[in-house]
């Protein structure tokens, strides 16, 4: 895989204890596995999905669930094998006899290294034993197109037609249409009321999704799982609100977020004392739409979001692609406690289908534990897990790394869980 | 896993050519993946395979397909996540719900290295998330009674009991039975009439299966995928044929057995003739139903079939547990053109449901390209792939480990595929 020469030789990031926790995740493995394997009856999983966690040592959360993951470029050799058996799956999910397959990436095509993971996820695509092309909903781009990643490989990108109901690229006719954009501009109306299946489905590009109702879904799975397991779904499940509409420019709502900002503090604290936790509460405060770390605040004071000088209040209000900030969401900040080489490291963990195939940490030298480690801008060490999160080892302490692997496994596949219900309750014809 | 420091730091036992075949494989790897997806939808995988293949350079063809693999110690580590993996996709395919599984082991508690194999299989399993204990049908074993394996580890084996439609081992109730138990020597009642599903079928062991009847099945898949391919059929399969009843003590059915190699020795020289091949034709003469490699003759001239000497003769009369052949099948001997450090080397590839796992090579430096490598007692060093052999490299060369891995992946579910038509036919209930 791309960049092998600058992953520092470790394969953790272990510090803090967890271990209550990971322990009681060990030992219910069988229990844990009969559910999700019940649960994926019941629910389509994601095509795909990379989750950010975060590990406080007292608790493992996930932060932000991705339905449209760049960044297969980071995940280490020893993965692919699985990615490729968990891609036929998913394939197989949508069309068993798929031949054609049009990846539709970001149209952002001067960032080297989300182009090296377009490559990477081809390559795993391709190697399901379907054909890949690679297409683009950027107007920029009238031709078939070679653009260089930062391996040095090549990727031909290529303009999309329609004639009536279906789409292609050139002579390539896809089956099957799997995007990697997240459809932050807008659904384009080449991509509407295709014959042709799409995943992820449209409504789950952030020109629909809110992470509100992410992490709403998601408080019915760690319900559910926390009492399969009898523990307190706070220990996986971070608290969050929300207001109603926000103008960050004009200051409109402010008031309101600065109330449940307080609100939101209490409880934390609350938990805080109950489990004798000695840490400052925080607050992050994020676009309901939209990704890639902007539009996020940390707050450990609620008058701090009264106090937001104009920069701030920019930053806030636009996130990728000029998309307007209107709503946001508050979510109980979660301490990354996790350490590389005395960096804040932050696990991302995929999943295809229903399979984690991987993951790798986030770091980041100039932050702290309760920094965003996804900023825009920022320099991160992709520090690749050895092994996928597949695999606990009974014998070993739970803090070595297969078990600590296992048990971001396990929470990144209920944030899996919470985005396929999220996912069946925003499909168009369904009350929202 | 076990004995890592015994394996030569070899990937592959790479030396002929076999590039237009391995091309031809590459080259359609989209038509038979999508095949191979169809074909799965039309029948139910074997819980797991092991299949002996045999490169001669000219040919890659299955020599022997097992259904109860042993050998699971001798895959690389980088296998098992995949194994994991497929074993749960296996597993759910039997039942969704599954928590306990009875693992039953050979009899032949004395095997440390078939004992490690056990223990490695039931740590596959345990890891999918469901409990496991592992039972025995040997009258010599009363009570649950510890034995050591080979790497100095331990596995705990129980007795069964049976209440009802319902075995146990203990207090432990499985709902799904695995057999790593050929059933050489007979079904036991006990295993009769289960209410639990049980895999492999009891039909698919050595009291009911024949290599003819799965070599039957051989045929017809190897004529579907060939004609997908537009290649020859025989470029991936060697020639067969049978004889009525045999009595080696008594030398009954060797006429038989005679002019059988002979029309078989002519049809393959035709073959070697069309294709230029130089090498000596052989047949393959060994016990219809068994395995362990026993009761396997290498056969150059039909004349040998009539001057067997008393110890050949008793050789042949007598597979693993004292089973008696009273049937021989007649195949096609494919010369292995693989060494590792001038040695013979034979690839065995497993798969568990419809996924190729790992594989390791058999070698024997003792033997020629023409023997039989799976002898008993004998010395083989068994080498992993470095690779589970799912993940083509369209930009390397077709040698390339990942190539050549691919082929034997290829050819070995195409094997497995057989053993499922082979199972559904001969399974009660249906005309044979």
């Amino acid at each position: 895989m791309a960049q092998p020469d600058t992953v520092p030789h470790l394969s953790t990031a272990l510090s803090g204890p967890l271990r209550d926790l990971e322990r009681r995740l060990l030992d219910a493995t069988a229990d844990i596995e009969r559910w999700f394997r019940l649960k994926w009856q019941q629910h389509t999983p994601p095509f795909y999905t990379s989750c950010d966690l975060r590990n406080s040592g007292f608790k493992l959360a996930p932060v932000d669930t991705n339905l449209f993951p760049g960044g297969f470029n980071n995940l280490s050799e020893a993965c692919l094998p699985l990615a490729v058996q968990a891609a036929q799956a998913a394939i197989e999910r949508v069309r068993a006899d798929a031949q054609n397959l049009l990846l539709i990436a970001e149209s952002h095509t001067r960032n080297k290294w989300y182009l090296e993971n377009v490559l990477v996820l081809a390559t795993i695509l391709r190697q399901t034993g379907v054909q890949v092309r690679i297409g683009t909903i950027s107007p920029e781009i009238g031709a078939p197109t070679e653009l260089e990643t930062a391996s040095g490989r090549h990727i031909i990108v290529e303009p999309l037609s329609r004639a009536g109901g279906r789409i292609r690229a050139g002579d390539f006719e896809p089956c099957l249409i799997l995007l990697n954009n997240d459809l932050s501009s807008g659904i384009p109306d080449i991509l509407r009321d295709l014959e042709q299946p799409l995943r992820p489905a449209l409504h789950a590009g952030w020109a629909v999704r809110r992470k509100s109702r992410h992490f709403a879904a998601y408080d019915e799975i760690a319900a559910d799982f926390a009492r399969v397991l009898q523990i307190d779904p706070w220990l996986v499940n971070p608290y969050h609100a929300q207001c109603g509409e926000i103008d960050f420019r004009t200051r409109a709502g402010e008031e309101c977020l600065a109330s449940n900002v307080a609100t939101l503090l209490v409880k934390i604290r609350q938990k805080y004392a109950e489990y004798g936790i000695k840490e400052t509460p925080y607050v992050a405060v994020k676009a309901d739409a939209g990704t890639y770390g902007m539009g996020v605040m940390m707050v450990k004071d609620a008058a701090e979001m009264r106090d937001l000088n104009r920069k701030q209040r920019i930053k806030m209000a636009v996130v990728k692609e000029g998309l307007e900030v209107t709503q946001v969401i508050l979510q109980e900040g979660v301490h990354s406690f996790e350490r590389v080489d005395d960096a804040v490291a932050e696990p991302v963990v995929y999943a295809i289908d229903r399979q984690v195939v991987g993951g790798f940490y986030r770091v980041h030298t100039q932050r702290g534990p309760d920094e965003n480690l996804n900023a825009p801008g920022m320099h991160f060490v992709p520090l690749a897990f050895e092994r996928p999160c597949t695999l606990p080892d009974p014998q070993a302490q739970c803090d070595a790394p297969p078990n600590r692997f296992y048990a971001y496994g396990v929470v990144a596949r209920l944030a899996a869980l919470a985005a396929s219900l999220e996912i069946e309750r925003t499909a168009p014809g369904r009350a929202a």
